[in-house]
């Protein structure tokens, strides 16, 4: 008598739509905010200062600042300007005094992110079967404008301003889902962040990692502590559309 | 001595994005509705039913219930809630016992409407220079899958469900407004329907229209008493792109 395999738990269906991290999944946040710093900063006489350290200096804030927004008691604000009070907090770091106009060119910078190679075939090619939308922090305005400068075909934007809250709180994702008339389990976050995978799948979602090891220009990310196993996972987004059959 | 020209008011900017209502404006409710529902009354036995007939039943309690949502005091459902009670009515009156099924077919008959014949290539076009949105009473998984079947490309899905309140309502369209960064004046409506286009300028919007003289099979249509002087007019979305330059 041969012994029975052990149980394993029945592999789930297929996700039905695909939600989207942007920054960093998407979109190369570093190199194009890295342009727009630069030339800022050479024209305010700070050449002295590296754009990319600039630029990783003024995300690092971010990183802490939406997890912290869920605890803050605040009401819902959009990206742009937490962008700001970031940027400013930077600058007076750096005893940096820009004008109103250079600080306004830095927080539109990330209205402009330029995608990564992939992206747009990626997501194009995915669109033929699935719906594939945002779940990122960034405002409505902001997707768009994003979107018409990289070419990234939205189904819809949703995420943060939909939700009024930021990932990684449940209610980002999950308002994700109900938008498109979808359970948790029917969503599949797609991003290249352990961390915000972690907090989607506490949410119930299904979660595709994508490796972005330039998004710190080679650096560690910061929540390598949060991986785990995956539902799925590829190289990049044209190597997950064809997992899909697209 | 010549007398001065009467006083003009000065011509407002043109628009930086155009938001659309979608059914009757973009799509055709009519033949498409009534493309569903012609089979299932005649499998009910009930073929002595026009289906055209019966669309239009079912459009006018829309048109009804939208105009007293606001003052319900109901709190926000998605329209597929409110296209069901409307159905359940109109079954009801007909004395027609639909099973399920049935029932979430043609509900969900309007998340699949066919586009007029202008409409991909006049939104296409307008694309070009301009972000193009739904502001339309349809909640988003409606107005994805309707997009994804008829091949509109939206930029973003607003309207209702991110307002949170259904049009005629000043919300839905200044919350539209709101989602792209803009004030209301600098966002254009364009609607086949004179009441949608006199609660949007009575928000502060711009507004477009678009004749669409088979929406109700050549019937006129029930809001021709907020007729006005409108900022653009065209005989179709791609003539109004051409007034833009797409």
């Amino acid at each position: 008598m041969t012994t029975a395999p052990a149980a394993k738990a029945p592999p789930k269906a297929p996700p039905k739509a695909f939600a989207f991290d942007v920054f960093g999944t998407v979109v190369d946040w570093r190199t194009s905010i890295a342009a727009v710093a630069a030339p800022v900063l050479a024209a305010a006489g700070r050449g002295d200062i590296d754009a990319f350290a600039f630029t990783d200096a003024w995300r690092a804030r971010y990183i802490v600042g939406m997890r912290a927004f869920g605890q803050s008691g605040r009401s819902f604000v959009k990206l742009d300007v937490l962008h700001r009070e970031m940027l400013d907090a930077v600058l007076a770091e750096l005893s940096l005094d820009l004008g109103e106009g250079d600080r306004q060119t830095l927080v539109l910078g990330w209205h402009k992110l330029g995608a990564w190679p992939d992206s747009v075939e990626g997501l194009t090619r995915l669109k033929q079967r699935f719906p594939i939308v945002t779940c990122s922090n960034g405002h409505v305005a902001l997707m768009v404008n994003m979107a018409r400068h990289a070419g990234l075909p939205w189904d819809a934007i949703l995420g943060a301003e939909i939700a009024q809250a930021y990932k990684p709180a449940p209610a980002a994702y999950i308002a994700t889902a109900q938008a498109l008339d979808l359970a948790p389990g029917e969503l599949c976050l797609v991003a290249a962040h352990h961390g915000d995978l972690a907090a989607a799948r506490a949410a119930g979602l299904q979660c595709a990692f994508i490796p972005r090891p330039l998004e710190y220009g080679g650096a560690p990310a910061p929540d390598l502590k949060f991986e785990q196993q995956w539902e799925y996972r590829a190289a990049d987004l044209i190597q997950l559309a064809g997992q899909f059959g697209c």
